[in-house]
């Protein structure tokens, strides 16, 4: 990338000497040249006295262009907001693109939310106040009403004209939506289009009339499957009367797929993996509770040692291998769950062929164990020249690992199925449940083969 | 979502029905009705005769359209164009975008791509060509050379004018790049900025000069990074002398994003996840290496216990706990190293502060060990009644968890300093890792107690 970090530090340093010493002609102009993203990155350099000189240097629209290209985790807004006038607050919120206004917003106290918005003209604080009714996670809480949308019978040269007019606040003027006389959303088209059809072509005799949208309460991972299934760099929100309610810009399904990515991740290590900011304390706290209850899991298990205890004590050759066979099968374990969480993502969560691909997984899993448990037979074998012994950690393994994966695919795939995020069964989760299942297999097959160990 | 899968499943079988009754005129309304993308996947349900049909009621042109939706791990390009005539072949490659066509003929055998882009025009067959020189994970192997250039003193009328000749080709209008008479890349301007400017104004004074670009050989995550900040539909890539080389567009980095997330997605749980199509026995293959050798990397683990056999013996309670201790320092581990490698790929994969981050790990590890182990040694001690057992095995697990929480830690940055990929140490084998610390840990405080359990 041609934007060196250095170089921006050194650019950032110069802008608040400019900014400290009230160079505000030279301040505005470097300033303005900067790209949105890079104004917002300095913006969070700066400490409160250097942002309200800030705030009497740029107009509200300016910081407007600015905050449209933060997120609600990288500031707190509310205190940024308290910090301005009243009357510019609300100037630079209602600047702003209403999706992103209405995520900052969504963390400000109802109270709060009200002083802003009734210093607003009405129209933009209901669309503002409509916004702030949706799930976050949904369409509607990703969308934005700043959308360009034309009745059908105008032509090619009307509708230029008109965009020429939204072309200052649309977030986006590359797409515009056809509606018919009763405002039901009939078709749609991209600015493209337009430029290559005659102007005097009729709007409803051109546009795509097999409309793709989405519905205001579908939830964000489904808009951004149809993004990236349709590659659109926009898509219409409807409610469930088939009217324009919104649009959802590329921009924001970029940032889901990346929390959605982020979010499988974390559930798979079982940890907030998120954890940049947070201090050594927060940072266990928040591994802390997984921790502790895989810890009693893992309770369950040592008491089921414990009643072996005197096998072991006649057998201490088969302490030898308890975390050889409950590590590999938890391996396993969670490469099936790893499998099973990723096939439900892809199909929305709908297990389907339920148990085809269980069948799958157990031929999958008994092929593994079978492979894993012939390579320990012979190793143990040679190791211990006792291929009795061999064949019992073989077996046991064998055995572990079948039900292991199994269990990888079917608690996600269960937990689906009733109406759960499959991703919570996580990879520590599933090789702490394994080293249960493990650990009875194993001490339950050297049983029957006891007479055999006594005294090794 | 609206368009439900029944519905799409019933359309492409009437579409299967018109084809194989060849009722053309009534197929080609309907299928050119569809979105490229419902064509792509009608496309994939077809066999070889109904293709054969295909071809010879649609133009290259329309199949050109249709392939760009489709990914090359959907198909099998070299063999769909071996089945259609060479020139049809040929002209359907030269009619699709320039980074699509690439991705396919990467594919094929060097003989292959010389006999379609032999009976191309000249200049679009060594556009294409050239593409096929970069590295496919790099900007490079992302761009496009479709996009549109101009010169910068024309004015924004005559802009326009171009614009809508290049509507038809380009694969994104609503950015063109400025060049000055050396062909050197001085400015940028969305179709957005043309419209509310002047019609007379020039080019050149009303571009944003500070071009944001990326390098053809840049990593693709890079590209991607840069796509997520500044929120762009489309980032232009230049070579060294910065001259502009092509385009990257959001279509291709969302799938950029998708896959790189699968791929950490997949390293952690040390199994490539994309198995949707693969059978038991493939599956199996795929698994099993990383379970081979983690398997012997725990077979190190069963020697060392091996040596202990003899405190074993004489403190067979010792083994109730193997599993508890090495699967709960495993589980911290495998949180550390999501922390950790997330972290990684946030920065690029360059650690900073590597010594301060480490530190924070370890007292991150200290606090979580501490509780864990006062946890267990309460729970150990009022269960087996024995608070020296539980000192013992509260003291082995804290030092196991600190150790595992820094070895997750340290590794990853460990293989991004020497130059490696930080996800390619999985979880399953920072468990695995920690199975050995851990015992070797446990095993050496219990002989410091031995004579507290011996004939316990």
């Amino acid at each position: 990338m041609q934007i060196l970090e250095k170089d921006i530090k050194l650019q950032f340093r110069q802008l608040r000497e400019l900014l400290n010493k009230r160079h505000t002609k030279q301040f505005r102009k470097r300033f303005l040249d900067m790209h949105f993203y890079e104004q917002g990155q300095f913006f969070l350099t700066l400490n409160h006295d250097q942002r309200q000189l800030l705030y009497q240097i740029m107009d509200p629209d300016e910081m407007g262009d600015m905050f449209d290209t933060l997120e609600d985790d990288q500031l707190d807004m509310s205190q940024i907001l308290a910090e301005m006038d009243l009357k510019y607050a609300s100037q630079v919120l209602n600047s702003m693109y209403d999706d992103n206004a209405a995520d900052f917003l969504e963390h400000l106290d109802k109270s709060e939310v009200d002083r802003y918005l009734s210093l607003m003209p009405q129209a933009d604080a209901n669309q503002l106040r409509g916004l702030l009714h949706y799930d976050t996670q949904t369409a509607g809480g990703l969308m934005t009403t700043d959308y360009v949308v034309m009745y059908q019978d105008l032509t090619v040269k009307e509708a230029l004209d008109l965009l020429r007019k939204y072309a200052r606040t649309a977030e986006t003027i590359y797409y515009l939506y056809v509606i018919d006389a009763d405002n039901d959303l009939v078709g749609t088209l991209s600015l493209r289009e337009l430029f290559v059809h005659n102007q005097k072509a009729i709007l409803s005799t051109i546009m795509t009339r097999n409309v793709i949208s989405v519905f205001v309460d579908d939830d964000q991972e489904a808009v951004a499957q149809v993004f990236r299934d349709y590659e659109f760099v926009a898509l219409p929100v409807v409610d469930h009367a088939h009217k324009l309610m919104g649009i959802v810009t590329v921009d924001d399904v970029i940032e889901v797929i990346d929390d959605e990515a982020q979010d499988d991740y974390s559930k798979l290590a079982g940890v907030d993996v998120d954890e940049s900011k947070s201090t050594p304390v927060k940072a266990a706290s928040s591994r802390l509770p997984w921790l502790i209850t895989l810890l009693f899991l893992g309770m369950i298990t040592a008491t089921l040692i414990s009643h072996f205890e005197n096998l072991l004590s006649q057998a201490s050759i088969l302490a030898v291998f308890i975390s050889l066979i409950t590590g590999t099968a938890g391996n396993a374990g969670t490469q099936s769950l790893a499998v099973a969480v990723r096939r439900l993502s892809l199909t929305n969560n709908k297990p389907r062929h339920l148990l085809m691909l269980l069948l799958k997984e157990l031929i999958t899993g008994l092929i593994i164990g079978l492979v894993t448990g012939l390579t320990i037979l012979v190793v143990v074998g040679l190791w211990k020249k006792n291929f009795v012994l061999g064949a019992v950690i073989g077996l046991a393994m064998m055995v572990a690992i079948t039900v292991a994966n199994l269990a990888g695919s079917l608690i996600p795939m269960l937990m689906a199925k009733i109406g759960f995020d499959p991703a919570v069964a996580s990879g520590p989760f599933i090789s702490t449940l394994s080293d249960l299942t493990s650990v009875l297999i194993y001490f339950n097959i050297a049983s029957l083969f006891m007479g055999f160990f006594t005294g090794l």
